[in-house]
């Protein structure tokens, strides 16, 4: 059992040292029982259930759910009769562990709806200022070498409405769900543009989907060359309908709209398209009215899943606070966590497959003794990029700017357990 | 495009130096087209299809495949009526790509079949020599601190088939397939078992499920406290109920069968409990008929899934030779690849999120211009364990056994592209 003598305090309001995560349990849950032996005569003071008096179903060709689970579910606005397959839906991070996505629960954004596109008559086609243009069928790129990386994807209206002046009473999965991550398989676009060749006046790729939109969006050449993939598979097997299907641009590390869905098209240029998802939105507008285009990098940033927006606190006692961390910038290095709205901080505990362009995993202890706290954390990459204050953000942009917020969030914890997203 | 020339020989019989994936597309498989601008008016040589045309459906709260993938599934054996819910299905490695194994995919193997278990009516006990007995409800264990991490998981029957006289027509799935990888978040199993004290004269963990089978094994009491999980969460969602909904026990790195699915009982105990999976199943049994029990982890081990058996090659050229590695004792450090069936070897590009007692995904070009070849690979852990050869295996532990294969597999290409499992 823990001691709370023996837990070393880290921060004001509650904030243990991460390495009691380590050794002890911060639940202290478990019900005394009298069993002393296995099966059915452990003398145990609940009955043997009937799922375990039978055999159940046998194996199968793809698994799916538990029923008791299908209450965690993306969260979806209303469909709009004036923009047909238009609109987004958002991951339950606070229902979700670790730092990989099921695909089933990857968030979406679409601007008209899923195409269902039969591989046999797909094809990407390489053109523009190129030696020579090329078109590949999915078959054809099937055999090209491949590589495989966990990276996150994140709208860059993601968390926008932090920006309002008014706190939303929304959860971690309604503010921050559409940021997901996953193991993305695919082929180096370079490895294409150098089998087209691109010619010396090319500085940009547009890149052009097969959807109802034809979703256009520009790559710098610089990029195009470095890390972007053809993405053909997600988490293992071939990326799902929703993500691309059969394959998307994935660029990792900046604006989800930018890694174009059931790509087809991608064309060398001397600039960029000006496509209309570049000029009349995922652009930011300054309080002169100006826009800033080509926010590029999603910002340093992270959000904890629990305790979080719309939760209750049942019992006092010791909480593991837990949360996600990411940046386009690189890979996590630390996040530290307040429980007094940012008047101190202690430091995390990370936990990561791999964390460059990927969520990571944060944890620490916290004791809830029926005080009022705020919790906030606050995330710093290795390229030296600290999580902002919301204040920050709006100081340094003003208010008619609603995409790329990366501004911390806080969540109010009342003396009666209810979690609920203030303003500090 | 790729010059053959430039390309640098590692390995007998067509093997290419591993710096050849970074920069060079091996398929040179793109058609030569006209069009130089983007849309419609495009001069491609295609229509633009009809999903491009209209607008799809709209976001949806838990997604699916594409109906185009829907051949990619776990392999399962007739059902036999004598077994109600028993037997095994298989992952599809060879159409899986990088180290994670969707849930829908990861490989199954049932005794009694899969309890479809409401989770509040399930219980976990930790009784036998400990301090106290103590229970929990699916919802105390979720307040509990938890860690995420890549593991493999591998039934120890697994290859099995290999150990037979005549090698089998099968393919990477069905001769491997009873091989996945996740992320597996849960409670350290030590968290729990400090909370109820474990007596002095305790050295094992019997572990029992909820299923129909009674599904029990004995854990060490040293790995017990070591690394193992009461996992809770598979690739960042609920685990799924083939994988032991709501809760499984999880021993990284050792035989699948002790990471008892739907686990419901804990008893600490002075020795293994003897149970029927560790006695008249999952022991080896030598020339001279006595048995080797408790063999567990599992070896150092690679296949090749690309080309693999029954598997076509349709052109001359080069080609990606790809798999996955793995080890129950650490991390792969190298994985070599031979064309001449072990005659020679070069090293192959190791990719991972992070390698230890997880899958591994290595990658060499090679170059197949309609030559006989053997196909193999040759896994190295960081604890020095080199795979071994399946004549090794024979002649250390006989013909007897059949369980704990992890020999290297051979596939045979011959000149007609045709790829079968061979013995060399």
């Amino acid at each position: 059992m823990t001691s709370n003598a023996s837990l070393e305090k880290a921060a004001g309001n509650g904030l243990i040292n991460r390495r009691h995560l380590l050794g002890l349990g911060l639940g202290g849950l478990g019900a005394a029982v009298s069993g002393q032996v296995l099966g059915q005569e452990s003398g145990l003071d609940f009955e043997i259930p009937a799922w375990s008096r039978r055999p159940g179903p046998g194996p199968s060709a793809y698994g799916e759910r538990s029923p008791h689970t299908e209450h965690i579910g993306r969260l979806a606005g209303n469909p709009n009769p004036l923009y047909p397959g238009g609109g987004s839906s958002r991951t339950p991070l606070h229902q979700l562990q670790g730092s990989i996505t099921p695909n089933g629960l990857h968030f979406e954004r679409h601007h008209a709806g899923v195409p269902e596109i039969d591989p046999a008559g797909h094809q990407l086609v390489i053109n523009g200022l190129v030696r020579q243009a090329l078109s590949y069928s999915y078959e054809d790129l099937l055999a090209y070498p491949m590589v495989s990386k966990n990276y996150f994807l994140e709208c860059s209206g993601n968390s926008g409405t932090l920006l309002g002046n008014n706190p939303v009473d929304g959860t971690a999965q309604s503010i921050h769900g559409l940021v997901s991550c996953a193991e993305w398989t695919g082929i180096r676009l370079s490895t294409l543009l150098e089998e087209a060749g691109v010619q010396p006046d090319a500085s940009w790729v547009s890149a052009v989907g097969a959807d109802g939109a034809s979703m256009g969006r520009s790559v710098p050449l610089d990029k195009a060359m470095d890390d972007v993939l053809i993405a053909l598979y997600q988490n293992g097997e071939p990326i799902r309908p929703e993500q691309g299907y059969p394959m998307r641009l994935f660029v990792p590390g900046w604006e989800g709209n930018i890694s174009v869905k059931w790509l087809t098209q991608l064309k060398l240029t001397s600039g960029p398209s000006q496509f209309r998802d570049e000029t009349s939105k995922y652009t930011d507008t300054r309080p002169d009215r100006t826009s800033m285009q080509f926010t590029f990098p999603m910002g340093c940033k992270s959000v904890i899943t629990s305790p979080s927006g719309q939760m209750a606190l049942s019992r006092q006692g010791l909480y593991q606070v837990t949360g996600i961390a990411w940046s386009g910038a690189g890979a996590i290095q630390r996040v530290e966590v307040s429980a007094d709205g940012g008047a101190s901080w202690a430091d995390a505990l990370l936990e990561s497959q791999q964390s460059d362009k990927a969520l990571t995993r944060f944890r620490i202890p916290w004791q809830w003794q029926g005080q009022d706290a705020i919790l906030m954390s606050r995330a710093t990459d290795n390229q030296g990029n600290v999580q902002p204050t919301r204040q920050s953000i709006l100081a340094d942009r003003g208010n008619l700017s609603f995409y790329h917020n990366h501004g911390m969030q806080s969540w109010a914890v009342a003396a009666d357990g209810a979690v609920r997203n203030v303003y500090v």
